[in-house]
């Protein structure tokens, strides 16, 4: 007897209940981007891995899942190099493919690629696995969906506004309460420009961030022992204190990074994103956050994240402006904003917080018992038609025990049983039982036809 | 300047009106799956080699795609296997993992692993990409998507017949006219047995699909050439020239197969599906066929196949009945039956009988003309009370000139464009332009709002 089989580490089989609920979180997103104008492309899980190396880093090199090349992959290969046992050096000999690390480089690479088809402003959604040779862990998969947005090819800040929308527009229809934390690169920039430590952004904000937890001093001393001069941290006594409104943020931001140039570009777009939201019906709090400081490395404007209120987890979107993005491929002065939305995060806030709508995970509708060849005759017309008419129904396949079949229905979240036995074919009738209630309806074929269809 | 960058070999980007095409097919076959009760599941690209190895042959173990083990993978391997340069013996040591080839071998491996949380019979459908390294060429790619439905559980022909309405809905629905091929494999282990030729089942097929093309006689002396007996042949008259209806046929063979018990039982199998489906509205013509021999190393009942009639392609669905599909996994008596939808290639048919309902590659219905920021502060709220409507709406996001604006709305294929300057900005109207009929309409928001929304 064979062994048990398995899956590899890391990746994960997805039953029709965690399907039906993933399909609900997709098309909702879907739905939002498709009503924002977003259009849709795929790109192929592999590419080259001269597209894929030195984007995501050394250790990010690393995490790649490489292709083994077909053939002898020996080939090209001396007895030398093989007994070095060089490992990531011999990689790219070995492996000329990888598996797709995100969606944002394969989506660069794709842009300039199609450079000539395409029409910009580019607006473009994508919703793809991608592969990360992670080490496991609860909440980190090595293999994961991601849900990107993307604007290329238009500099203006209404972008970043609509993105706003977007993510309100999405968190809304789940009925998820979300606080949207809106930062920018530059006023960072400026900040770090103004105390003349421009490599002490990260030290900075991770030292604000900690303000509640261990107060000013605690906050202060921190910034000492990172490298950081008195008289610099008297410069940031107003920013790791700032309070209040956005409003009362930027006044504050503005006096203090008044001789930064980048700084006040930083405050004037994020001001126009704020005020402009304002006119808008946004439902989610929108917050100024200096201590946002998410992709660094590749941000340039505005950075975006999504807080859940009621649940506690992760961001489960995030976000930003990046110059440059098609640059590393030859194509320069093309900028992107774009946002990330996390289904796996999203999955676990709805299932904690109990917000799928009762049809996500509806199945079948109806089943017919099975009570023999005589019935079944009767059955498969009004079958047929149930299912022209849109119902899902159900024939269970074998005659077999009664209790058998209705323990498939059970199982199977099935609403309506319908029963043809003897009496019932000689009448011409069908019993509906309702498997939440227990009630049941003797109906001609027509009325069940109608009953269901009314649903 | 880096060089353009491109794909790999026989993997292909999906533009939004390819993908709009794609996802209108796959929702359409999905939107019948759930008709019929089937549920969607997931299982990882990635499975382990030992779970896929030896399922397709020699051949299928060189085309699986392997994937490099993370950090050391000569790890295990001696310095002797190394210089071996033993290709093929080594793959497995160099990998654990491959991509999945297609969708069955996941599929009883899930059933295999979730036989507990499962309720039997399991009406699965999937519909993932799957990965083969095979030589591309025109129409074969290195990447595509399999569309897969199965009954694993349940030995009812029922199964068989609810595939083939299933069929039969899909292709109305698309509106592609088809002919569904059926066969039995124990019909052809029927043929064999009476001129007791075992081996010789797809020779004969092969010579039998002939007819038409050479003759009677060239058919015969084919049949002789490949080893078949005189007397083998003159049994087998009566089956090439089989013609006439489905149950004339099935006379026919059920005379000359009279002394064969595998024989009689496929025709019997044949026959309950032929006369079940009859009561039934089928579109489609079913149309029983001996020459149909696909899968004889794995099918063990039914064999269907699915043909265009419209244009020239080969099937474009096939599937059939496989006893004991679990069996390699160590769980036995498991039968399975099942469809697969060849994505690619329906895709390839609604493209040359132009099928697609125009309002699949609809995108964005309406565009606001950007005219500075007076006029998009009139416009930001209108526009999103057109999202919230379920309206597709987009805002040009840069003052550009109204040439490159209206260049965007006639790419991107947008039904209307909505004109704020400053006449209108005074008046608080909208102008709407239709972009087909050029006619111009000059509205108030709330009758654009209305008129969008009822379309």
């Amino acid at each position: 007897m064979a062994t048990k089989p398995g899956i590899p580490k890391g990746t994960r089989d997805f039953s029709p209940i965690e399907m039906a609920k993933r399909n609900y979180i997709f098309s909702t997103i879907k739905e939002v981007f498709h009503r924002f104008g977003f259009e849709q492309i795929e790109t192929p899980s592999m590419e080259n891995l001269s597209t894929l190396m030195g984007k995501y880093g050394e250790e990010g090199d690393k995490l790649l899942f490489k292709i083994q090349n077909s053939g002898d992959y020996f080939s090209g290969i001396t007895d030398e190099e093989l007994l070095s046992r060089n490992a990531p050096k011999l990689a790219s000999k070995f492996c000329e493919k990888g598996l797709r690390y995100d969606l944002t480089v394969p989506f660069a690479r794709y842009v300039v690629m199609h450079r000539d088809e395409l029409t910009f402003p580019f607006r473009r959604y994508q919703i793809q696995p991608v592969w990360r040779a992670d080490r496991p862990q609860k909440g980190r998969y090595r293999e994961f969906y991601q849900c990107d947005a993307d604007v290329v090819g238009s500099d203006s800040l209404l972008n970043e506004v609509e993105l706003v929308q977007m993510i309100d527009a999405v968190y809304t229809q789940f009925g998820i309460r979300v606080s949207i934390k809106l930062n920018n690169r530059k006023i960072l920039s400026g900040i770090a420009e103004i105390i003349g430590e421009a490599d002490k952004i990260v030290d900075i904000t991770v030292a604000i961030d900690k303000l509640d937890k261990i107060g000013i001093d605690n906050v202060n001393a921190e910034l000492l022992a990172k490298g950081i001069s008195l008289e610099g941290i008297a410069h940031l006594q107003p920013i790791i204190q700032l309070a209040g409104t956005n409003d009362e943020k930027l006044a504050v931001l503005k006096e203090v990074l008044a001789g930064s140039e980048v700084g006040l570009k930083g405050i004037e777009e994020t001001d126009f994103i704020l005020q402009t939201l304002k006119g808008l019906e946004i439902q989610s709090e929108v917050e100024l956050d200096l201590t946002l400081a998410r992709g660094l490395n590749y941000y340039t404007g505005a950075i975006l994240e999504v807080k859940a209120l009621d649940v506690q987890i992760g961001s489960i979107s995030g976000g930003g402006r990046y110059d440059n993005l098609t640059g590393v491929f030859g194509m320069q002065g093309v900028s992107g904003v774009g946002i990330s939305f996390g289904a796996d995060r999203i999955y676990d806030v709805l299932n904690q917080l109990e917000l799928y709508p009762a049809h996500t995970t509806q199945t079948t509708e109806l089943l017919f018992v099975n009570f023999g060849e005589k019935e079944v005759a009767f059955v498969l017309p009004v079958l047929q038609e149930l299912r022209n008419a849109g119902v899902r129904a159900e024939l269970y396949p074998d005659t077999a025990k009664m209790k058998k079949q209705m323990t498939y229905a059970n199982n199977k979240g099935i609403a309506y049983v319908a029963i043809v036995g003897e009496d019932e074919l000689a009448q011409g009738m069908i019993l509906l039982k309702n498997m939440e209630t227990g009630e049941q309806q003797s109906l001609t074929p027509e009325a069940l036809l109608k009953q269901l269809r009314n649903k």
